[in-house]
Formats: structure tokens, sequence, C-alpha cells
């Protein structure tokens, strides 16, 4: 199991970590099967989303947006950073071939924080069919 | 593959099945892969959300209360109930490690009912690389 | 590996693609285990809901209109599809065991195209404690 930290910097943001997973399948040996990258924490959580131009992370934390609301009863105050973590989701699984993570052309793995800034540990594993 | 069953009596619900997928995790024996959390159900879904304070859990149905409406077509009504399921998603994937799932201090796997009460079955399965 | 492809012919489509799947699972002759299907796209995703009545797919696309917006900044004015595909999710993991996919009654594993009308391709590994 590998494991990457994190230290956001704002109190929402999305953070590219593609190549740091690609880094633990290569040190795996691992060369076909599954990649699972796991958010470890409550407000913060792991999806794909374009790798190219930086204003689709802008519009995807305004589009989460909606979400926002003074109306939770959470004492904390962060009621929507605990939905939005739970619709994005803990984990997200990518395909392995060949020891590479099967990603399409725009596709990046994003750690998705929603309250920051915060220092946060992400896990993943590879499953696979053997060193082949 | 083990098998959960839960009985929910209210129409939105969520509920913690942690430990008893960690039941079914330690019965299997399997120290190290990954743990799939599958509800078989169209009309509810699993996620990761807080353990702890169980405001975070009526938050979260309040915040998805953005999806109900009166303008779907679905004679059964329960159109809403659809979409917060596939949008939490029918399925979750933990890290184990030593056995253990690999859930952060504050996650629990979630079980959500969307179009309650009704009887419900989640199943789950060990994928590894052996019981070492 | 398995391959999908998929040619949309609307904007916004939801397309069941289980057999397609399943199809897969039998092809690659592991009976225990489980298949990742994920999208290699940042405007689709995968995710599991009703296969009966037509009208739950149009209400979840019309659900999901709550991220349209005009007040996006990525200048291919597709930002709507981009969240709507990270929410949704690019990848969904099924348990199989006696080499059929175990989905509910009313489950079927939908594709969701959000930026079409697109040529789509979609990617299948079953991952499994061998061929038993």
């Amino acid at each position: 199991m590998g494991t990457i930290s994190i230290s956001t910097s704002e109190s929402i943001q999305i953070v590219d970590i593609s190549s740091k997973v690609q880094s633990i399948v290569s040190r795996s040996g691992m060369k076909e099967g599954l990649c699972v990258i796991q958010s470890t924490h409550t407000t913060a959580g792991i999806t794909v989303n374009e790798n190219a131009d930086p204003d689709v992370k802008k519009d995807m934390l305004k589009g989460l947006s909606v979400f926002d609301s003074d109306d939770y009863d959470h004492s904390e105050g962060n009621s929507a950073a605990h939905i939005k973590a739970s619709l994005v989701g803990p984990s997200v699984s990518i395909i392995v071939e060949k020891g590479e993570l099967q990603l399409g052309t725009w596709q990046g793995i994003m750690f998705c924080e929603f309250d920051g800034p915060r220092d946060r540990k992400i896990i993943v594993k590879v499953i696979g069919n053997g060193n082949m």
C-alpha cells in the first residue's frame, strides 16, 4: 500500500495527483489489474476530471456550491464539505495495463479538498493478477 | 461473498454498516486487498461519511434534497431517490491491510436509503493477494 | 481488458451497457471477483440505475440540470458536463459470482453522456481469485 500526503492551501481546492499515483503503480511492479485511490477523510474526496484547463477545476468547485447552505445542523459548520466529499466519493478505481494507469487523454485523478487548508492523507493499493 | 440485510425505518435514512462490513472482512481471512460493498437496489446507495455526529447524516439528506422536484415523469414518483442513489453510487471500494478496513478516524461506511422504509440487501466481496 | 465502443446520438443521454459488460465477463472466464467498468472521458461517466422505465433515465438527466449554469469560466462551455461526469463517477465496480455480474433485479450499468453526441470508449476489467 502506498501513501500520498498533501497539504492543501485553500478552503476548497482540487489537486491533480495522477503522477504521484502512477509512481506508486510503477513501484508496485504490478503490470495488470486495478488501482484504488482512497481518501481517509470525510471532508475530502477523490474523482477524475480534466487535467488541462484549470478553469474546469474552478468551475467544478463553483458547481458544487449548490450544496452550500446556512440551514445545516452540524455544529462544526462544514456539512456542505461532508456532502460534497460523499458525492464525489471516498475512492476511485482505475484499470492498470502494462504497468500504466489507463486514463483517457484528458483524465486526471483529482484530490478534492472541501474543508481546507489541511494536511491530508491518501492511500493507494494496486490489486492484480500478478507481476506479469 | 457476504451479505448484509437491513430493514430501514424512514423514507430517507443513513445507516452506518462499518462494523458489519468489518465482520465479513474478518471472516474471509483475507489480510490484504480490497473490499467492495455494493447495494443491489436502485433507490439506495453506499458511500462513506462521518461516523460521529448524527447531524452530519441529517444534513447530508437535507443537502441532497436539491434533487427533489415535482417535475419528474417516472410514474412511481421516486425519481429523486433514483438520482440520489446513482450519485452517491451503488458501491464503494475500501482498501484492506492486516485484515482491517483502512478507514480514516472519522470515516464510516454508510448505507443510504432514499425510498424507504424497505428491506434492503447489500453484498460484500473481499478481493486480495491471498491470505498473507 | 475489454473495450466497449458507443456512439451517442444526443447531447445528454443514458445508455444501458449491462449486456455488453456481461459478455466481457463471460469471455474472461473469471467466475468470482470484481468487474470494473471505466469511462475514458471527462464529460461522460458510469453509474447504476433502473433498467426498466425509460423515464428514470430522462428524470436523472433532468435532475442533474441543477448543475447547468451560465456562470462558468471554462472556455469550451461544457463545465456542467465535467461536473456531472465527476459526480456520477468515472468508474463503477460490480461484484461477480459464478461468472455473473451481481446486479439487483432493477439494476443496469449505465453509460452517461453529458456532452454528446460523440464516439465514446469504455474499458472493462475483471479481477478475481482465479477461474474457479
